[in-house]
């Protein structure tokens, strides 16, 4: 009898004919003779409608608020999902992540997890039951409620993963694994089998949305093995792990693209020390993610500091950058919007020289201008025009081959 | 500096609009240098919302789980009330039942406070912000989450009140308090400035839906002042105490009126000892609440039992009860949904003969046909044609000159 650990995201549990269908798949896994533990997302657009309410009541929803609001739609979910496997005749039962022994700092909104004791969860498993545990969130030691952010409910069933030794964390969504591209841009685009958590992360980071990079990150660091598969079919998905195979290390493995980018350029930006700290610090303390940095060779000590942030939180990094370019003496401050990147990645690249020049090679056959790169041992990143986005996805599916096999 | 606590229920906090609006009161309270606490109901139809999904899921949603899902209606509007406090400028927090020290019996949907450690509460209070605490739950030792029933948030609002030596709980609604009558059906109905807690039980308890019975009687128990008053106007409303002069209570005080009733009667039961708890310990054990029960003189030793319960649970009931009737030997089980209870209440009535004659006689002159009886100390009930419930309202309003003075 094995344990294993099931997420369902918002759309697989998005009303009440697929909350039944999820407890049919989680019945069948229980029949088979395992022991489960269920961790579930909020119905469909439940957060976004949660959050909607707050700003019909106030412009800043204080964060503590707003974690209290958004763990109810997990509660929910978590509430019918155990009552349609009771209906069906199995033991079920419901768990708040404060149940569940998730206890996590009191950063609102984006609390780390301190530790977690899931002692309950073992009695309720030691009694027959199934557990459903909600995600996303958990509970400081003043038992104030918080949430895990962006990717919760995937890093909340990773860490219940490692926690109780469970054999697989299997995480189901709307899609039928990692691909080697989007296949809504590449029609030929392959499923793959299973992949190294270290492309994973840098495939998650880059864009693929299909598993956070927090709970990859957290899956490698005690060694689960990550299952993506559709909650729709019965297709067997992708295993993320640490034993991938030799041969199929060595080569590119997948292209991730992501468009919700915007760049922000100080021009003429005196080249002292402590410049970048005097930008960066307050961003950072405005919570604003800051991913690609690139500072051009100095000219008679004058540089220009370009870095992107997403989307969303443009209009809110341009009001803390602008009045630090005034007094740092920048002479200008500008913003694009309208941007993505394509990123190719694979482990066979470390040692593999010509990768990058094959990338670069194919985007300027297509008239595609770069204007950033930036690179890791096992990924090669490209910004550039927001329109030629898919057009760079498809010509690089094609240059590396990843048609021909997953 | 003085500590109230107030109790806004579901239709005051129904948008964001009426939060807001909730909001202001909250505000102006705080601002003439009192302490407040607030309890709060879910929004709107939330509750009645949340039951039709269990129930899309299943029809046996298993109470435990029903209970954290309700639970949640009570979060929602609390955070939401705390964060448009704050976004006026006042410093304001939202509490669950739990946080609040709110720990019940296991009786899920319908615990019992067992007790009430409001240590949370004063430590926020002493920093100086509203606490807005979510009505209707608590938690048992076990942090299971429990709901405390029908009129759940009241009675919230007045233990919160006993615990923390509050001076007054103020429970605000959509009407302006209680009356003589219920002003849909008696325009002339006159709102009373004051009322003692045993009448205003009985009142309650037999139709008035003003404020829950529960929490009159823990009003009672801890002698705290209960107003209610209209969320929506200044109006003054009733204040629900001990003290009340001697003369007002001098007279008949409110006529209530009650169409949420069907009658079961079993026919020709033999009458022998253990009969009676034969059938209603059953009952009890279905979580059916019988409300009234009369039993005929004994004609050789075969009797009619009838009995009372809510129209939502008369189904249920007589899948209890008609087994039972068959294995007692009653030659019949009957029931009628369609009737009604009107009750005339007053401290007045106590020592003062007459009062029953008069009921009978008014509801005689109009051709109302009474089929049964019952009475305490300060209130006589007739049942009733559940279509002639209005017009005995009225015609006892004027018998008893309500329309004169409140």
């Amino acid at each position: 009898m094995a344990l294993i650990i099931q997420k369902y995201g918002g759309s697989s549990v998005a009303d009440a004919e697929r909350i039944k269908n999820v407890a049919r798949r989680i019945a069948a896994a229980r029949a088979r003779g395992d022991q489960v533990v269920v961790v579930v997302s909020a119905m469909g657009d439940t957060t976004d409608d949660l959050i909607k309410m707050a700003y019909q009541v106030t412009q800043q929803p204080g964060e503590r608020e707003l974690d209290v609001l958004l763990s109810t739609g997990e509660l929910v979910s978590s509430t019918l999902l155990a009552m349609a496997l009771k209906n069906m005749g199995y033991g079920a039962i419901s768990l708040s992540g404060a149940q569940a022994g998730i206890r996590t700092d009191a950063s609102h909104s984006r609390a780390r997890i301190l530790n977690l004791n899931p002692k309950r969860v073992v009695e309720e498993l030691e009694k027959g039951n199934i557990v459903i545990v909600a995600g996303f969130q958990g509970i400081t030691d003043e038992m104030d409620i918080t949430t895990l952010g962006r990717g919760g409910s995937d890093t909340t069933a990773v860490a219940l993963a490692a926690s109780l030794g469970a054999e697989v964390c299997q995480i189901y969504t709307d899609v039928e694994g990692v691909s080697t591209a989007d296949p809504r841009l590449v029609p030929e685009a392959q499923k793959l089998d299973e992949i190294g958590y270290e492309e994973m992360l840098e495939l998650a980071t880059y864009g693929a949305k299909v598993v956070h990079p927090r709970a990859v990150e957290l899956g490698e660091l005690f060694n689960i093995p990550i299952l993506v598969a559709s909650s729709f079919t019965d297709s067997p998905g992708t295993l993320i792990h640490g034993g991938v195979s030799m041969e199929v290390r060595n080569k590119v493995r997948s292209i991730a693209h992501d468009l919700d980018m915007a760049k922000i350029t100080l021009v003429g930006v005196p080249d002292r020390p402590g410049i970048a700290a005097s930008i960066f610090e307050p961003l950072a303390k405005a919570n604003i993610s800051v991913d690609t940095i690139v500072q051009n060779a100095s000219i008679e000590n004058i540089t220009d500091l370009t870095f992107t942030v997403a989307k969303s939180q443009l209009d809110r990094a341009m009001d803390v950058v602008k009045p630090i370019a005034e007094s740092i003496g920048a002479r200008e401050c500008v913003s694009d919007s309208r941007l993505g990147k394509v990123s190719i990645i694979g482990t066979g690249m470390q040692n593999t020289p010509g990768y990058a020049a094959r990338m670069f090679g194919v985007l300027s056959e297509r008239g595609i201008n770069i204007q950033l790169i930036t690179t890791s041992e096992i990924r090669i990143t490209c910004i550039i025009d927001e329109a030629r986005v898919k057009d760079a996805v498809q010509a690089l599916h094609r240059a590396f081959e990843l048609e021909i096999e997953g």
